[in-house]
């Protein structure tokens, strides 16, 4: 099957006389998908147990009749006003207590049971209606978990739900919750925080002052094992009445809930792509990067969730909302320079990315999201972007496959590092999700192409190099593989610095077989006081001190060891800039017979099986390689066989 | 009548002994204005229903024989504890839900039936025992609406009365509230939002990710009308008992509320000047803007307010709370620079103000304004800025009147705007308020006067230039007053952006008769990605891609068309800095045939009908069209005829 | 006796067959106390009213046979979670009414008497077993008053309280509370704030602008003295069963509360120093001298400190927590530089510490201060911090006692006065700690030590200068000893501004019987607009106008009165900088026949009996009066007799 575009249509905002010239524009611009649904649910049930499908029906055939294939998705992001006066308790409670209410999206706890039995009930009717037409190629499951911080709630349904999740977690005699174990497990004692009875454990928000880590890192893992456990019943229930691929969209820089394991039960992943508002909002980028990509966004970011979803999806992945104009929700939300809409679109592919639909078909002339540019205007005229949309289209025509290859880098990213970080990130600004990106764009720097993995990974087979930064529980397991595989393995800082209950173990971090690096002592530095390498490059905000006889690979000019290794091991007990880190990397490569370029920083490539792309993010043309690429630019080359 | 000085005063504050020996004083200094009695409602109404009066009585009978004219104050912005008590619901909630409780000022509710009614009480008493009392030439309302974010309440009474509203709003057959006809104008149908019953409605606080701008502004246009409706009650109780004029002195930088129509039940509009504070808490100017006119305030603020209040007022308007020295609230409060209250006062007469109070007349040594300078020190020694006043008052006694005359500049002001920006900025820091003072102060550095008139203006007859950048939503009839005026008219940029609804209409804004311009895309850029102009300066932080046949008269450097025109009709497609502003009312001007100056940025003319005042802000003295201005001086030349 | 080291160990965190080894190490390594308990209460209580000693018992005989002395701390600072269940309104409400709950520690109101009960319960349940213990050498009450917020709670507890405690204040006939005496301390006349009944004063939260000062401070008056209440029913209790000498081990840059009045019921008082930690989060220091001193701390926060708790316990004071490394709460939390544990140790010894004890002897693996280092890693090697701690008793062990002599310059810290300046800074950034603080390190760069005496000091004899910044409220006591002390005086700014109700005194202020200055007029200054000093330095951030009969010492550029005085008695009336406030200082020290040094930034000496200890804080040599003083140096040196 070849690459794809797609656009998001919302039949239930529009007459329904204008729906069938929509679809023949749709098809005539080079469009093969068009999803909808996911917000419609007080269309479809105005009242409460009285459906309206019929217009479903007709829109479905309308789009289908065109030739469009549709992707039908679950409404249950939005649930009617009439759910929330059945169930009043069904609102999340933030984290300061108060419910979050109706009166926008995702008012809805995940945790509770009323509201879960809710969404079976629609699913099911979605399902049974749908899950055979012709016309429905996908499924898509609700819309955008934890977008707007919503994968965690304060809620009493959230706290008994906690409480039972414990109960199974610590187990004692007769496999019934063990409180002592809990109590030891988290170290209770200190404070004089030790519970006496499950039921006496609250959720980890208003304390004095922190919880115990421990205590907050359990109810993240909670949280997103709810969402997991969310999804995963509506997936039942349409496999029960369909054979059509299921899939989420998920958000980009959303962290708080493992999509890996939501992802173990879709069929394939899918994601929402917003370079520019992600640029203003979500990379944490500097005021100069960020002004310099302003109409480009982050050269990485996108790539960075290309690679993610493409493990998350096991292969196979979309991105099922790409921006195609100006957003509304960002601090400031500029127009996309010329040809961005383009390059993101084939960037996307390039990385793996079976289809790329834009968000969406016709910008909506009410309501939030009406400064959001669609592929039409709100007059119908073209906006913009369509133009670029129908190149693509026509350039997938004319143009073999994207084929696809096992990259040589693998890059693990754990979720549930994420949320240790998170709980503990032991100095102002540090994040897992910062360190691993500032990992991969390093390694992009150096023209690499990159398969992102989750932590459970056993077999490495075929990679060069596998970095493993900040996972600060490591899992026996991948500690073995780690050891064990023919790859150079960049580990590192605070890998392995937690158990499984958020305790630093003995022996002391890493405690990687093989590799004698002992973490004495941590210290987190402020922004402003780098702390600069031998080699050039610095250490910023985060320094382990290193102990042990693996050899030292890298010293901070005061002498202190801040890169240790031992054989295909290495250790890097620092935060590093991208000057050291993309040196650590090189010299990483270099030892696994790998080829590395100096890219400049807005200039990035992918390589696939047969062919490597050039992606050139600048607004003015760029020399690489002995090639020229002008602003904006997409190359698409055969590599020597 | 020439215009005349004042000062307040609070007789329960001091001992009944001080009293004559004060009002001495006052007119021994020239002053004319005494107000009164706005916070003592814990004096008059002590114990529930017992009124004490007879201080009240020998207070204005002492202020009125030593030659004083009384404003006298409803005591309605200060609830005694009692009648908390009495209607514990009368707070307001704020946007998080808690109570805004007793222990400071303001703290009620707009929309509470039982508050009403005990207000409409006080009000009865107090106006059929003053009404015909000949010292009592004035009326207050209440006291700064609006001030201490208090417009707004999320409370039951607010809710309920809310759900009225939208009733009214939104009719059906019968004249009911037809909740099909407000799902339809405000685009329920996103996102699920759909009501079955305006009971259903919630306020717009608390929802999961931002509300629909429709139910937002809504909320923000009712609780103005609430404002409206508390006004009005009052005025009406007094007019049934008095002649005399009624105010109410609105507070600076206060926009959540329609001044315009509480203006409409007023004899005249007042307001609160406070020029330093302003400048640090309410101008929105940088940093080094404010340290170099941290003794002086901002060079326009006060004026654009004397402008504003004169429209407000229909003409007729007093500054009734003037600084006269530190203030005690904004983050810091310097002393203003010597003459800087004579200069004030010269400019709010130069602006049309009949008369000037100053706030207040003895320093309290307690409470929350114990650090609030008054004309008096606390040890009753003359403070520095009585000199001030006095001279000023030897200046009206030998001057001629200031006469008036229309100004050659319309620029129109409209508090719906300020609540539609306020709901959709769409970049963060834009608003309305902000981008009509950015042209406010172009137009003043050009040198001309201005008129500000309320959006519902139809007759523009004897202006030469009309301004109404911003306004979202642009009611018919002003369009078409402003195709069919001889004067040249400068729009945008977002003019007439949304429905009534605050939807985006159709055909696309802005859709002037006359003019062939078309926003066919909108964007919001970063502070630091200033867009320049071909012919200097630049667009900052706001952009909208124009298309159409009028002339192109401002492009950008990159090509777009940025202000476009056809006849007397421009559109500014941007939000401009000063240097493009001014160039473009420049422009507009010698259209119209009338002349600018390119004034200092600290020196302000000020034309009425047979002078021109010249104003120097800065702490230098400055040469400005052969002129030479001492620091911190009033100039005042008699016109040619 | 001479000065000794100690360490705070936590037996309840090991297993007992380590108890005796670490006890022993404890002793090899010099140290002599060893501090316990003080988090324990799960463990001594586990099951409401059963006790469990027995590991107590164990735990304090081998820790005291291995040659210790045991500080036993009561567990009141983290109440077990069984006691929640039984008293839930125990736990205080922080300002926007939330419970701030279980899960961490201080979660109690001090106005619970519920809550109070159980106090005295387990305290006295400790004191009847280990009154008499050989081993138990002194005690410490709960732990580090006022953390985390906590001293204010506004719940209904303290709320009642607070209404007994304004009876027992303002009381009429028959010793009744009087509220309309409360109404006239306050002014409660403006804006109609007078009150029927004490039962209808609520606490001055969420009130709608600011609340009465006068509120606002008998609140903070009146929380302060929950705390010295809730601290001397522990110290009543221990005293009845003991000998040994009682302490609290008091939080650095906390001041709600009055650390001289709880100090009053101590036999010795105790802090707990983290210079890193502080310079990141309290000092209030520009990013400059934090990036310049990161690894040191600042050079005069611990050493005021010390000054400030050697009067807190009228000349008996311990170091209870000295930090021995990177700690877990700053926003950056760096390791100390090589040397500074051993500088920071003899830094207290030499402002008189009795003892100095390191927390913690080992880090632990779990819960909050999993990142907090100890004298011991969690494998239980030797942190870099141990060995400095053994230098440091080496050397005590080596060398004569540090001698102890009365400082020639007196400084007065008034806990009163910081809540005065807390309730109305008058600018944004002003404090009274930071203007204390300000004046100290000037006295300190000038070479000079300090003693910090209490408002109530009225024998001033031996001291050559006396200052007394910011004293918002002076009691006349002091008044008078100011004006008959011979020692030079330097007061203001805010120096008796306000009366003992927070209003404005008549006569105006100082009001200072032989110095005819009068502050005639207040202004506070954006931080970006210094107002330079003829003699150099400039005032920031405050200004007052004064007037007089008295000489003027320093003047502004632009001509005004900055410092006044007659005689021994100088008034400055502004915030000075450094420079400014060195010159001033200097001035006083030379009429008082004072020598004085110029001190570079880092270094710093303390003057004892019988020598001069010099200290340098900076990470290069300085050359100093003829000495060169290494790194991290401390040099110690014999005065002349």
């Amino acid at each position: 099957m070849k690459r794809s575009l797609g656009t998001c249509y919302y039949p239930e905002h529009w007459p329904e006389e204008i729906w069938a010239e929509d679809a023949r524009r749709m098809v005539e611009a080079g469009l093969t998908w068009v999803r909808i649904g996911e917000f419609a649910w007080s269309r479809l049930e105005a009242v409460p147990g009285e459906y309206t499908f019929d217009w479903l029906d007709r829109a479905i055939e309308t789009l289908g009749a065109a030739g469009l294939r549709v992707v039908l998705g679950t409404p249950t992001a939005t649930p009617p006003r009439w759910l929330v006066d059945k169930h009043p308790n069904m609102l999340a409670l933030d984290a300061e207590g108060r419910p979050r209410g109706f009166g926008s999206r995702r008012h809805y706890c995940f945790s509770h049971a009323g509201y879960h039995a809710e969404c079976a009930r629609i699913v099911t009717e979605l399902a049974e209606r749908y899950g055979r037409n012709p016309h429905v190629a996908a499924w898509q499951t609700d819309n955008e978990y934890g977008c707007h911080d919503t994968t965690i709630s304060y809620s009493v349904a959230a706290r008994d739900a906690f409480r039972g999740w414990l109960r199974a977690r610590y187990r004692g005699v007769g496999n019934d919750g063990d409180i002592a174990a809990l109590n030891a497990a988290w170290g209770n004692v200190f404070w004089s925080m030790e519970y006496d009875d499950f039921d006496q454990i609250e959720l980890p928000n208003l304390t004095v002052t922190e919880p115990n880590p421990a205590h907050a890192l359990a109810f993240r893992r909670f949280a997103s094992d709810q969402v997991v456990a969310f999804n995963r019943a509506q997936v039942e229930i349409i496999r029960a009445h369909s054979d059509a691929p299921i899939t989420h969209n998920y958000m980009g820089r959303i962290t708080d809930f493992d999509h890996f394991k939501v992802g173990e039960d879709l069929d394939f992943a899918s994601w929402d792509s917003y370079p520019l508002g992600f640029l203003e909002d979500r990379v944490g980028a500097d005021a100069d990067h960020q002004r310099r990509f302003a109409r480009q966004g982050d050269p990485d970011f996108q790539a960075f969730h290309h690679d993610l979803y493409r493990a998350v999806g096991k292969g196979r992945w979309w991105v099922m909302e790409q921006q195609p104009g100006p957003v509304n929700w960002a601090p400031s939300n500029p127009a996309p320079a010329p040809g961005m809409v383009r390059l993101w679109s084939w960037e996307a592919f390039a990385h793996g990315a079976e289809a790329v639909c834009y968000f969406r078909w016709r910008q909506a002339p009410f309501a939030q999201e009406q400064m959001h540019s669609g592929l039409l205007r709100i007059d119908s005229a073209d906006a913009p972007g369509l133009d670029e949309a129908r190149k693509v289209a026509s350039e997938i025509a004319d143009a073999p496959d994207v084929s696809a290859a096992q990259a040589p880098i693998a890059l693990i990213f754990d979720y549930d590092a994420d949320a240790a970080w998170t709980v503990q990130p032991h100095g102002a600004g540090l994040s897992y999700f910062g360190l691993v990106f500032d990992t991969y764009k390093a390694l992009r720097r150096l023209g690499l192409s990159v398969d992102i993995l989750p932590p459970d990974t056993q077999d490495f087979s075929g990679y060069k190099v596998i970095a493993a930064p900040g996972l600060m529980h490591m899992p026996e397991p991948l500690k073995i593989a780690l050891t064990q595989t023919q790859a150079q393995v960049v580990l590192g800082p605070r890998s392995g610095a937690r158990d499984v209950d958020m305790c630093i173990p003995l022996p002391l971090p890493p405690a990687i077989p093989g590799l004698d690096v002992t973490v004495a002592r941590v210290e987190s530095l402020r922004a402003d006081m780098p702390r600069p390498l031998k080699g050039g490059g610095a250490i910023t905000g985060y320094c382990e001190d290193l102990e042990g006889r693996a050899e030292v690979l890298e010293r901070s000019e005061d002498g202190n060891a801040v890169v240790c290794g031992t054989g295909h091991l290495r250790y890097v007990g620092a935060w590093l800039d991208q000057a050291a880190l993309k040196r650590v990397m090189a010299a990483a490569c270099a030892d696994a017979g790998l080829q590395t370029l100096d890219l400049p920083d807005a200039v990035r490539v992918r390589d696939t099986g047969k062919e490597r792309f050039w992606f050139n993010h600048d607004l003015h043309a760029a020399n690489v390689e002995g090639r020229r690429l002008p602003p904006l630019s997409v190359l698409r080359e055969t590599l020597p066989d």
